[in-house]
C-alpha cells in the first residue's frame, strides 16, 4: 500500500501544463526538444530530486528519476503533439512521480520514474523509448528529420548540457505506464479505468491502381479505365468483405490519396493510397491483409486496372506481462469494483518498446468524448485520481 | 485556294513542342502562364511577324496575329494540360499560322491567327476565350484560383510586360478551329477528318465534405466521420442515380481529390474533389446538377458530414455556323471523298466561346487510339497534313 497525495498529484499536473500552455481548454504545445519541453524536463528533474530520486538524462533527453537499488519503473512521456492536451503522456509521468515520492516518504518499496523523449514522433515513432529499448540505433535516429528538415542530432544538441549516459535497464524489475485511453470506450461506459491486455499491431501499405489517363470529355464511360473509380469500388467492396472478420476494436483507414494527374478534365490514370489496419490479433491482421490484397486484385481484374502493392510495414501486437497486468486487475477491482474492463490499446505507446526489455503493463483512464491529440483533450479529476490509486496499489503489489 | 507548305507546318509544330517538351513520345508540359507557355507565346509572336501579321497580346495573354483589314480568324490555344501532348491546341494555332502565312505570300485573302490563353482550365474553363467573348468578366476571372491557391490575377502578372488591349472582334468575319478529335471514332473508322456539328456543354464544380479529423488507431469505426468514406459513398450513389438520366454520350468525372491532413494514421477530416459533367443537352446538364447536389447532401446527412459546393463553372452546348460548316464539308469531300464524317464534339473548345461573337466552325483530325491529355497523344502526319489542306480550302471558300 502506497499512500499517494491526490492534491499534490493534481497540482503537479497543472504545474507541468504551464510549460507550453496554449490554445483553448487545457491545451499544450510542448513538442520534443522545444524550449518548453526542455524547461519542463529541467523542472521534472528538480521534482525527482525532491522525491528522493536521482535524476539522469540519457543521451537523447529521456529523463529517469532513479531510486536506490533495483526498482519498479513508472512513467510515460512529457513531450506533446504540435497541438496537444495536458494529459497525454504527462499524466503517466506525474503519476509515477507521485507514487515514487509517496513510497519514498513512507519508506516503501523503491520506485523509479521516467519521461521518455519524442514519444509523439516529431522525428520517428516513440523515438526516445525505441532508442532506449534498442529498437532504433542512435546512429539511425540522428539521421531522422522533422517536417522542417531539422535532424534529430541537431535537435538533441539543444539538451547537450543536461544529458549523461544511457540507463541500464537491469536495475528495473518491471514497467508500468498509465495513459489516457484516447478513445471513447471507457468514457461512454462510465467506467473508471481500463487494464490493457495488449497493444494492437499495425499493418500499413501503399496500394497503387493504374488505369488509362484520358480526356474527360471525349472518353465514353464504357471505355474508361478510371483509377479513382477503381479506388472507390475497392473501398466499398473492402468494407463489405471485412465485416466478416473484424471485431468492434478493429480499425482500418484510407487516410492518404493521390490521383495522377489530378486534374478536373482528365480521367485519372493512377490512384495511390494508404491502407492501414490495426488489431490486437496478429492472426486477424493476416486475414485482413489477404482480404485487402484479394479485393484490390478483384477490382483491378473487374475494371481493367493494374494493381501494385508497396512494402508492408508491420508492427506486431504486444501482450502485456501477465503478473503486472493481474496486479492492475486486482487493484482495479479493489478501487473501482465493476467499473473497469480489460481492453486492447489501439494506439502505440512507449510501453510497446519497453516490453522488449522489461515485464510491462498499462492502465487507461477515460478520455472525455474520446478526444486527444487536440486542445480539447481532458479527463474528469475523479478519474485521474482513481487511476493514480489503482496504479499505486498495483505498483506496491508488483514491487 | 491557299497553297500551304506542309513541311513548314510540320516543322513549326515540332518547334512549338520544344517549349515544355517532356515525358514519353511527344509529351508536353506547358500549362498556362508557366515559363514554357510564356516563352512559346513569345516565339509565336515572332513567327506571326514573319508571316506578315501584327502580333498583339490581350490583357490575359491570349495572342492574336492580326492581318490588314477585316479577315477570317483561325486558331486555338498553345497552353497544355499538366501532362499533355504536342497537338492538342498547338495544332490549330500552327495550322492557322501556316494558312495565314501562305495566304499572305500568295497575296490571298487576309487571314488572322489566335492562340487563346488557359484553354485547359488551370483557372477556369477555356479561360482566355471566355474572357474575350464576354462569358467571363476580367474581375471574376482575377479572383479564380488554381489548385495551389494561385490567383488568375497573380498568374497573369507574369505576362504584364507583353500584354496590350483587348482585340475588337468586329475586325473578324468568322472563326475556324482545327483540333485533334481526342476520341477514338475517326481513328477506328480510318477516316481523315470530322466536321463538327455542335459542341457539348460542360459543368464543373468543386465539392468539399467535412467530417472529423481523428486518431486512426483509437477512433472506432462506428464513431468516425471520415471525409474520404463520404467521398467514396457519394461516388457510388451518384453513379447509380445518374443512370436514369444519362445517354451513351454523357460523361461525368472526378479527376481531382485532396484529403486533409492526408496522413496514413489520421482519419481524414476533409475531402475536396472536382465534379465535372458534360452533355449536348442543357436540360440534362441541369438535371444532373440537381442529382449531384442532392446526392452530396444526402451522403453528408447520412454520414454526419458537412458539404459545401464551390462555384459552378460551365458552358452551354453550341451549334456550329451553317455556312462555315458547309465550307468545311465541301472541302472535306474534295480532299478526302468518303473518308470524313459530321460529328459532335465531346470536348470543350475555344470555339464554344468564340461562337458568341462570330460565325464559328470546327474541324477534327484523328487521334491515334483516341488518346489525348496524355504524353502518348499523337496523330499520323498524313492526317495532320490532310486536315491542314481541308482547313485551308475552307478558309479560302469562306473568305
Amino acid at each position: 500500500m502506497i499512500a499517494v497525495n491526490p492534491e499534490r498529484f493534481l497540482e503537479n499536473l497543472h504545474r507541468l501544463r504551464a510549460f507550453g500552455a496554449a490554445g483553448v481548454g487545457r491545451g499544450v504545445v510542448r513538442p520534443a526538444f522545444s524550449a518548453a519541453d526542455i524547461a519542463a524536463r529541467d523542472w521534472l528533474a528538480g521534482e525527482m530530486r525532491a522525491a528522493g530520486l536521482t535524476p539522469q538524462f540519457d543521451p537523447v533527453g529521456s529523463l529517469f528519476g532513479l531510486a536506490e537499488g533495483r526498482s519498479v519503473l513508472v512513467g510515460s512521456h512529457s513531450d506533446s503533439q504540435p497541438e496537444g492536451g495536458w494529459l497525454d503522456g504527462a499524466l503517466g509521468v506525474i503519476a509515477g512521480l507521485e507514487i515514487a515520492r509517496a513510497s519514498h516518504e513512507a519508506g516503501g518499496p523503491p520506485v523509479s520514474v521516467v519521461s521518455f523523449q519524442d514519444e509523439e514522433g516529431r522525428f520517428g515513432v516513440t523515438t526516445g523509448s525505441a532508442i532506449w529499448a534498442g529498437n532504433l540505433s542512435l546512429e539511425e535516429a540522428d539521421r531522422l528529420t522533422d517536417r522542417d528538415g531539422v535532424t534529430f542530432a541537431g535537435a538533441r544538441a539543444a539538451m547537450a548540457h543536461l544529458v549523461g549516459d544511457f540507463v541500464d535497464s537491469a536495475r528495473f524489475t518491471g514497467f508500468f505506464e498509465m495513459h489516457i485511453e484516447q478513445g471513447p470506450w471507457l468514457y461512454e461506459a462510465g467506467e473508471a479505468v481500463g487494464v490493457v491486455t495488449d497493444i494492437v499491431g499495425i499493418r500499413d501499405m501503399r496500394i497503387t491502381l493504374e488505369g488509362e489517363q484520358n480526356h474527360a470529355g471525349t472518353t465514353p464511360m464504357h471505355r474508361r479505365r478510371d483509377a479513382f473509380q477503381g479506388l472507390a469500388r475497392f473501398n466499398t467492396l473492402l468494407n463489405e468483405r471485412l465485416r466478416n472478420v473484424v471485431t468492434p476494436q478493429t480499425v482500418w483507414t484510407i487516410g492518404h490519396v493521390r490521383l495522377h494527374p489530378d486534374a478536373h478534365s482528365i480521367v485519372p490514370g493512377r490512384a495511390t493510397f494508404s491502407m492501414q489496419w490495426r488489431d490486437g490479433d496478429a492472426d486477424r491482421l493476416g486475414r485482413m491483409e489477404a482480404i485487402i490484397r484479394t479485393t484490390a486484385q478483384d477490382v483491378a481484374q473487374e475494371m481493367g486496372l493494374r494493381v501494385t502493392f508497396g512494402d508492408l510495414l508491420g508492427l506486431e501486437p504486444v501482450a502485456m506481462d501477465a503478473r503486472l497486468r493481474d496486479a492492475l486487475c486486482q487493484s482495479a477491482e479493489a478501487h473501482a469494483p465493476g467499473r473497469w474492463r480489460r481492453m486492447p490499446s489501439g494506439a502505440l505507446h512507449d510501453a510497446t518498446n519497453v516490453a522488449r526489455l522489461l515485464p510491462t503493463a498499462m492502465l487507461f483512464v477515460p478520455s472525455i468524448d474520446g478526444i486527444s491529440h487536440a486542445f480539447a483533450e481532458d479527463t474528469a479529476e475523479t478519474d485521474l485520481v482513481a487511476g493514480l490509486k489503482v496504479l499505486a496499489e498495483a505498483v506496491a503489489r508488483a514491487a
